[in-house]
């Protein structure tokens, strides 16, 4: 398998945790964001988005989008599952990882805050991303408030704590108080304890500036 | 089962269509967001982030981002499935369907375009709204460009269907020349065309102004 990502890609981020729980390696080719290396034209081919990640499987088949690659890599290497067996707790996990996939993530990633500085300069634009990440994460504290931890949800790891690893270290870039969030704090450094985690972190790979 | 809304919600029309489609029926609960609804503190319990929809199940529990909702009733009600038996194929459904969901809808969403308001008046806003639409839906355009219609992937609606019929519904809204895209059009006057989209249709609710 192929990984296209970028260092500081949250999402690519979570791919690479991803890969490392499930025990898989992949040759990792790095689109340097603030280049625009996304939008040539060879990688547009197989990413019209112009994202990262793309994953390129064995039989050179393109994926893209990290929660649908992550599901992917869930169901057909079923060892270490990602998501619970109940049905209702899979459905819990999935909501976590879309309150930061769906509302936080895609609110400040590098597209959004360029059309906001455009608009506001860049303090508005600091305060932008330090305002949603810690309004969202806020609503993810209290959604795993009464879950058994140390991960999100429990004894291991799932898409949860995949998506909170990498926005915590986006809120911490931004300036957010992240020790409001004690619960998250614990399920991060369950992560972080793990390899799987440690290795995929942004300074660990070999694209970081 | 009772479902909160709002008629014009994207993320609940979601729902409401995935019910129809499974064939379940629910009580409908209407939560007015211009009015700041989903902020009253018992639906913030239900719904910490204090977004529609939630979907409290008939043992009383509460799940919540439309998404994890959908695969929920898709797992539990296996009856006219939502996702592709191959995992590929799925993938490359929940792609599309988080192209979407990740990098359209919430950046356009009503919370951030006050945010957008806020920052550079009402043009900016309405431009912001218009570009994030078209831009992502020319990729969804490209995604789908060579999958079998008439829907976004086959014979059959998907998670990738019940996306998309709400996002042109606001691609229209915010002015977007959606003719440009004539794959999604093909999808989505299939899925029309079928009463679970038909009646899950914001006009069609009873909170609808």
């Amino acid at each position: 398998m192929r990984l296209h990502g970028y260092f500081r890609s949250s999402a690519a981020y979570r791919v690479r945790i991803a890969l490392g729980l499930k025990g898989l390696s992949a040759e990792h080719l790095f689109r340097h964001l603030r280049k625009g290396e996304q939008r040539a034209p060879d990688y547009l081919k197989l990413n019209p988005q112009g994202l990262v990640p793309t994953l390129e499987t064995d039989d050179g088949r393109a994926l893209t989008q990290s929660l649908a690659i992550v599901e992917w890599l869930d169901e057909t290497h079923p060892q270490q599952p990602l998501l619970p067996q109940d049905a209702f707790q899979r459905a819990r996990v999935r909501a976590f990882a879309y309150a930061i996939a769906c509302e936080i993530h895609p609110v400040q990633n590098l597209k959004v805050l360029n059309r906001v500085r455009a608009l506001g300069g860049e303090e508005a634009t600091q305060a932008w991303a330090k305002e949603i990440n810690a309004e969202g994460l806020a609503a993810c504290e209290q959604m795993i408030a009464q879950e058994p931890g140390p991960f999100c949800f429990g004894a291991a790891p799932t898409l949860a704590d995949i998506c909170l690893v990498p926005q915590l270290g986006n809120a911490r870039r931004f300036g957010v108080d992240v020790s409001a969030f004690p619960r998250l704090l614990q399920a991060e450094a369950a992560g972080r304890a793990l390899p799987a985690f440690a290795d995929a972190a942004p300074e660990k790979q070999p694209d970081a500036e």
